[in-house]
């Protein structure tokens, strides 16, 4: 097993966040600037061709941090942030660079390589999840949530269908063809946000990807709008959900 | 023009409730027991074969009250409450008893019911709302919405398509068969809820009349479970849906 490491500490908007690697895996712990009680931690997916740091990451983990108390985990996914491209990434890139130059659809490029990265990065959250619960402020027995659209639901997915630890997720904007099977595994509490005017990700696409969930607790949020246009509220109500799922069980279990 | 009458005032759960007429109509208004300040209202439309007071309806004024400091005015639909039944209405639900009671769908039963409800409420709804804005904690000015699922929304959606005044809604849980051309019409902001497992109304048909309204601001709650299992946690996001459009507006035009 890898230890977790690590490597900078920095301060910022309340919250403490702390670089890490776990094997050849660089990531960031935010925690709460007052202190690093035992709390509930949130695992958190980046989209694709971002990475662990983007604006995106920082803003809902201070949602969650600021406004919960919880820890969360970002990890680069394989390919992006600080990790170096293979031939592969590089060649799926050009694939789907040239397909959006030619008007073609990107869902089949974007479900591939996603699928493929899902591969890789599934047992690599496993490993952080293990070295993460080393840490005395989270533990091997506190609640464990995950976030993340996108690329983050293509992974997250996936995870959550192996991994017992998460006991709550939010996810959102993906097709079902490669996820469809590991979402029928997942009974947990889920929450899943898709845009109804997504103009890669069909309707029809976004709704057999929730209902295909066995969960008996499940929440899907629609709203008008293109694949960019995901309102700011849906952050807010994903953090209002963690909140609802993980911060109960901490009292029973402290 | 009908004004309205105040016949009775109650206080419970940190509100003020007062009887009213309007004509023929008998209805409620909740406000804040800190006061009558000039604060926004919300219209809100009971369900089939309950009443202005029933404990869903109290429930969800008391988070627009209490938590928003708004006026709430909730009136009797026809044939319900305090309000006589006619020939027809007792036709109408002996044709549901019987529906039900032979495991035939209602649905038929109840779109064409609450289609005939909505087109005696609709005026009425216009004329309270003329008699509530003479109120000075009111006014003629100041923001108004309107929540209402199920028949709140049977009535509510062709009120909105011809009200004006009605500047954002929350609504769910109907067919679109009568429904779907007054949404049309509409362009407010909307939030709507559905169930995914309801067992009188099909999926389809639900998220037909949610796609069906022209609001460029529109949100879908979808959530596991049957009709009668919408989670509560659905009435507190109807209340910041309308906080977020409602309160913000007040400002501006005091």
């Amino acid at each position: 097993m890898h230890p977790l490491q690590f490597t900078a500490e920095s301060s910022s908007h309340g919250m403490v966040g702390r670089d890490f690697t776990v094997g050849e895996v660089p990531g960031v712990l935010w925690s709460p600037a007052s202190g690093t009680d035992r709390a509930p931690l949130v695992l958190m997916g980046h989209g694709g061709g971002t990475h662990k740091k983007a604006s995106a990451m920082t803003g809902r983990a201070q949602l969650l941090v600021n406004g919960c108390g919880f820890h969360v985990a970002v990890i680069d996914a394989p390919g992006h942030g600080d990790r170096p491209r293979t031939a592969h990434d590089e060649r799926e890139i050009a694939a789907l660079y040239a397909a959006r130059a030619a008007g073609e659809p990107e869902g089949p490029i974007v479900v591939r390589y996603n699928s493929h990265l899902a591969e890789l990065a599934v047992p690599e959250w496993r490993a952080t999840l293990d070295a993460l619960q080393e840490r005395p402020e989270i533990g091997a027995h506190g609640p464990v949530g995950y976030v993340g659209i996108n690329m983050g639901t293509a992974i997250g997915v996936p995870l959550a269908a192996v991994e017992p630890r998460i006991t709550a997720a939010a996810f959102g904007q993906h097709w079902p063809d490669a996820l469809a099977e590991s979402a029928r595994r997942i009974t947990i509490p889920i929450e899943f946000a898709l845009q109804w005017d997504d103009e890669h990700i069909p309707r029809e696409a976004g709704l057999a990807l929730f209902d295909a969930f066995a969960s008996k607790e499940k929440t899907l949020h629609v709203n008008a709008g293109r694949h960019k246009e995901l309102p700011r509220f849906e952050a807010d109500s994903a953090t209002r959900f963690l909140a609802r799922h993980l911060a109960r069980p901490l009292a029973a279990q402290v």
